[in-house]
């Protein structure tokens, strides 16, 4: 059955119009003015945004940390996605050293499948370069369509790779078509300084902050990047958050290097200052990289602005304060790191970003789906609205004002980090390959609905638009 | 009547998809796949990409120079642009001290009115601010729709206004809503070079290089993108020619400053070698910033891959080298600034841009069209392939191979300075507002059919792509 | 008459240690342990340091600013060099356009011929460049031995010379072996804010400094290096106030420009808030460039330690509260620029910098004396403590504390500026030429004792301490 | 016995004048103008610069290294040292994991105190920190007067510390008064690119240069500068070879950390063209970090110009050509590393750096001497002339002319690298505490003559010249 949304203004990556679209089988097929409704369901957008279904480059459902389990699994979160206006996620698979790719890779499987409601892909994380892996890689890539690897930096004696693995994570991921993801803060200086904090007594929230200065994210982000560049690989910082970054980024693509930077909602407007909430509710706020003094927040809008940072992930890792956050009460290195932010990363971005001026609504739909699409192998399927894209469509309504709050999200998690938090703007309605998820502000969908997604090489289509080769 | 463009592969700033297009009363109306063409005439697009009309946003036609006039006018020079895929050229209106804006508007009326065979608009130089000037002001932008003005930090004596003028226009045009676009070299050192140079006998073409060395232009460009930011205003830098320039303009942008960088296809392509070339040939090759040393060029396309520079002009300034070049054949001072580029800007860009895999395909179509579009109060009409666009359009063969010759060029000029360039791609045919103006290689259009555009003030559709104040 | 300096600790741009200094006529002959005192003046030091006579690069005596006349001619502005432990000063000759520069330079002799106490030298001013200009230069630089010639950026219709004089000047004195001096402001838009702060009735003293922005400083000091690297010639900014201009400063020194940077105590201990004091009190500390904001003290401090800034002059310009300062009461465009700085310059660098450990002794030796010696053709015979050296030698007692104040000073004016503050150590005695000025912190001098300097040509003792072509 | 040195003309880090010195017991007494010669040995200086003894901060006399050992010891390495005009050497004491750190410098004390001919200390390596060498630091610093620590970031698996090792040791330096040294490389991206050579059958010297780029010595130097100011620490970096380096260290300076550099002669005058010689003959430049392209040069010397640098050290570690060099034969990476450089260090300071203008000769004799006796506590017993300190002098005729050769060195290498390349200048006579070692260009010293030197603690006498807390 066919649908058009009528007389919205569709928003897209660089234009912004009125008119009508037709969907028909899963696909838009026609925009026009005026378009002929003969049969179709219509759907009146007026007044409203038309904007692609957003992606979530960052996302961790179920996934197992620091003797507990994230809350939200894919189909809670996928859920609360669907509900912020994003329609596809890409979820961490995590490896263990030793242990067969394909066999994380199944487990991922088995934990989506039957619950998520939107499509959805998986990163994986190497932890480890041997013969084993490299000899995996190319199938992952090839008949799992995972094209994107993460390695942490961080974490000491537990997901932390050293520099050899980045390295040849980088030279792999080049050879083979994949993008290389990093989580960049130097864990070694960061296992020092908490194990000297914790000596000391030191053992509140906010010395999770303190153990992490900005100045080894820092550090970490221009390593990777010179490593990236002499590897003439490419790269991807996810969870960006501090100046020290953002300048090593910004040096490394003026040297023509293939560096792209995310960075997420939390650090574009909450602060360190929110660690030293009294009642252990600093908890609540402790991610890694930590919250930063405020004068970061001006540098991450503006490399957003000038195309320096190209995405926004929600690094969705949520745990209940009551049972997960309080496992660090005593002792702030055992906070589950994370929060829950699937559900409103789109709109702290509208809201703060777009109607209070410092990006364009077309820099809104690059930063949170377009430029992800093209990064991540999913574009043109994914991340637009054009004549044979995926209708994954979400009808924003712009002049809705709402109150950020765990009594009304739709995460599994008993808190909400931006509680309180007035934004505007709202997805009114979310369709998925032309079905509804979202109708009217209510859930119509259903777990198993989303379809996993194999995900095309590197560049085979160009992450900046170009078809490989410029065959037409 | 109407017109389907069938088949061809859509390209717009952000996207790329085969879908056809449907044309009605100069205006797109719809975009769909296998659209019914009842009664259309069908344009067969198939293999090739169907982009929207250039935008020029740096031309002078009949326009007097060192006591000669640019031979290119409004009629063969919009001939020449719409051969190239250009449907809009903003041409740059001379004032003179102590006359009225209005006269000199007028005068620039006359010269395009019933030449022009494609659309137009004017940018306005400023060569003082009084009392007069700024009384104008406000009129020349509400009623003639001239949103641009252009302040030249060079040619002493001639055109090159003060600093104090300069900041003044910066502070006026933030007022009224105009983009303040500035010639940045180092006036007063050239003087000072060209005068020494020509004392100790130098008079060949190279020395209008050495006169004016890359230092002085990124001098002049820092200074120009201070005192923009100073005045919280915005600023756009003609011809950026070198690396010097480059970084000036990040390190603007990076502190957050509104500024805008035009590269032009000469130094992209060519260097300053070409001036050395003997019997007099180099002085075809004398624009002013000069071509630079070879390794400037990597910097420029890095730049526009990373987005530090926006557009490319073509600062389409033609002179016979018979007649014209040669007044300066003793002394290099004398030699007209300039050459035609106007035909050649986007075959250039194309060929070796995107086909050489520095910038995707949406990017070029960014570069040429849509950025400028947005910049200069054009857009949505102009610069894009949407529903409700104007119908600029130029239907694209990327396999298509062409040299560029002077003797194939539709240029009033006896010359082509890329003589001999093989490029990829050429327009088969290209339609302003509907009606074709090429058509199938052929010129088919008329003079005066192209249109006066008044466009809007700047930032009233954000350069970035947002309607001001967010209203739907 | 022998002097004999005992036990002192020798203090040079290099090294440390107690030893005896042996004065001969006028000069040092030797320096030992324990040297036989048969029949000379024996003074005694221990618990003090034996420093060179320090050397002020920069003031302004008698001279005529905005309808009115420095309050401390070369008397007065000399005594209180001298309680300082000043023993050398060399001050600004200006000119007048039109007129010879001997002209200028006759005035000045007559202005210090029979006052000045301790030696002196001049700079001269540069207003415009012409043939008479150029013929005069080398008799300046061979006959009176002036071989540093000042421009000024700012103060528009004023002193201010546009770039070509700059940079020709920069020309002419690498060609004949002289140092340019340059006051980096941009007075074009010094010029345009001013105006329009006063247009807005906006006439207090804080409007000084917000009407000279240190962008301004900036932008001029980075276009005046990149004039003096293009000319390939030698530059020294004076009074450098501000990150905006070191980060300039740094970047010409790292591109091997000859750069060299001088600030003043008013910049490393005073900052803009000062502007603000009610009752018109802000007139006090009325400089050019203003005061900024605390946070460019640390700026300013590190780049004296790492050598990115390499002296300090007071910028001496003193005008009484009462009588001059007052011309500006109701406009802040009329208060004449400067203060008295020329007693306290090396105090303040000592207490503040010295003994709060920013720059370590030797340091300050080099900062305050031996980098101007060697800059301004004075070295060896003034800046250091060495064999052979004129005997102007400073007794400082580092453990002394003294409070600098209006009531005690030594210079001629109604107020000062550090009025209140405490600072670390003290001259007790002074040395000219082996002549006691100041003999147990009380002045024994005499006005006509100090002898004019004739200076060498830049290079000829290398400023960083080589003679040049390396013969011995 | 009493020894006058006449009519020299003296240099030290900031002064150069002509005077006697008068030597007494190990020591400078006196200076002066035709001092009294009653009785003294008379030196004849005339024609020739007397300065201070240089000091070589960077040796490895007698060690191991990759199955073999340096051909020079504490014997001909001194010897070699002396007739350069070095006297005094600092050592690298190497260290194994689980041994005690005071066996590894009882090792070096039996290979150094029968065989030295000049003073010398030590430098400790630090390869883990753990409770055992945390105990065992104070005992070194204090009993030893051991007071830098060296840590390796490259040489994986031999050498190399992870970073919280590096960060601890910047700590613990920091406690208790000591610097710390850093080779600086990133030593998992040598692993990994020298394996991957070898892989691909690459084997020839050049490979050596191939497989570990500036970028990764560029990378290292970042980090352990970002480390250092993370740490409030102090940090030196040996050898630093590129302008990427160089380039953190500015940036480390200009953020206000207390961060040194240090570069070697070879780094200054050969490049990496010299790893292709035919037969083997690149082995002879087998340097890590290797030799770099040409344009490094003129990094390097400006930043020495400019302060940025501060030190040269001879990275001595020499191998014969023939039986040592040849272990890499089929394999670079069995080349053992390093040169033979301790005997032309300084004469190659001087004819590339002073005679061709690029420092001045003060700055020489800071770079050689002053400013490593300042750095490693040695200042003021050792790095000037001036009374009080020892009597480590070197008379140099700057007129002399010498081409370098393995058959006229005194080291016991069977190669010099920079055979045949003719220096301006040679040293005379070299004394050392008074006694000579090198007269009239003969050696007249005698092994186990050296002392060993016990060094205060870093800042004991701050490193700028400044004695802490401003006592007298």
């Amino acid at each position: 059955m066919k649908k058009i949304i009528k007389s919205g203004t569709i928003v897209t990556a660089s234009d912004t119009y009125v008119a009508d679209i037709l969907i028909e089988n899963e696909k838009i097929t026609a925009i026009g003015s005026n378009l002929a409704s003969d049969g179709a369901e219509v759907i009146d957008a007026s007044g409203c945004f038309v904007l692609p279904g957003g992606i979530d480059p960052h996302t961790h459902l179920e996934m197992p940390f620091g003797g507990t389990v994230t809350k939200d699994d894919f189909e809670t979160g996928t859920i609360g996605a669907a509900f912020g206006g994003t329609t596809t996620v890409i979820d961490f698979c995590l490896t263990e050293k030793g242990k067969p790719l394909k066999t994380a890779i199944e487990t991922w499987h088995n934990k989506s499948r039957d619950k998520a409601v939107i499509d959805y892909g998986f990163h994986l994380m190497i932890s480890e370069i041997n013969e084993n892996v490299l000899q995996e890689i190319p199938s992952v890539i090839e008949k799992e369509g995972i094209t994107s690897f993460k390695v942490f930096m961080a974490y000491k004696n537990v997901f932390q790779a050293d520099d050899e693995t980045l390295f040849r994570t980088l030279v792999t991921a080049k050879e083979h078509g994949a993008l290389v993801m990093v989580h960049a803060e130097n864990g070694d200086v960061i296992d020092y300084l908490t194990k000297k904090a914790l000596e000391e007594g030191k053992t509140e929230p906010i010395y999770h902050a303190l153990t992490r200065p900005p100045e080894i994210e820092g550090e970490a982000t221009g390593r990777a990047a010179q490593l990236a560049g002499l590897a003439n690989s490419q790269l991807y910082v996810v969870h960006v958050s501090c100046e020290d970054a953002v300048e090593r980024i910004i040096e490394a693509r003026n040297k023509g290097f293939d560096i792209w930077g995310e960075t997420c909602p939390q650090y574009l407007v909450l602060d360190q200052s929110y660690l030293e909430k009294p009642n252990f509710e600093g908890a609540k706020y402790v991610w890694s990289p930590p919250l930063r003094e405020k004068r970061h927040q001006d540098v991450l809008w503006n490399a957003l602005k000038n195309g320096q940072l190209q995405t926004i992930g929600s690094d969705q890792c949520s745990f209940d304060f009551k049972g997960q956050k309080d496992l660090g009460k005593d002792d702030f290195t055992k906070i589950p790191n994370g929060g829950p932010i699937i559900e409103d990363r789109m709109s702290i971005l509208f809201s703060e970003g777009v109607t209070k001026g410092r990006i364009s609504l077309n820099q809104f739909v690059d930063i949170t789906s377009t430029r992800s699409a093209k990064l991540f192998g999913l574009y043109p399927q994914k991340g637009t609205i054009a004549v044979g894209a995926d209708a994954d469509i979400v009808i924003f309504d712009p002049a809705a004002e709402r109150t950020i709050s765990a009594s009304t999200h739709h995460m599994a998690v008993d808190y909400n980090a931006f509680e309180g938090m007035k934004v505007a703007g709202e997805p009114v309605s979310v369709l998925s390959r032309g079905q509804f998820v979202i109708k009217d502000k209510s859930f119509v969908g259903a777990p198993g609905k989303g379809q996993y997604l194999k995900r095309a090489k590197y560049g085979s289509f160009h992450p900046t638009g170009e078809k490989e080769g410029m065959s037409v």
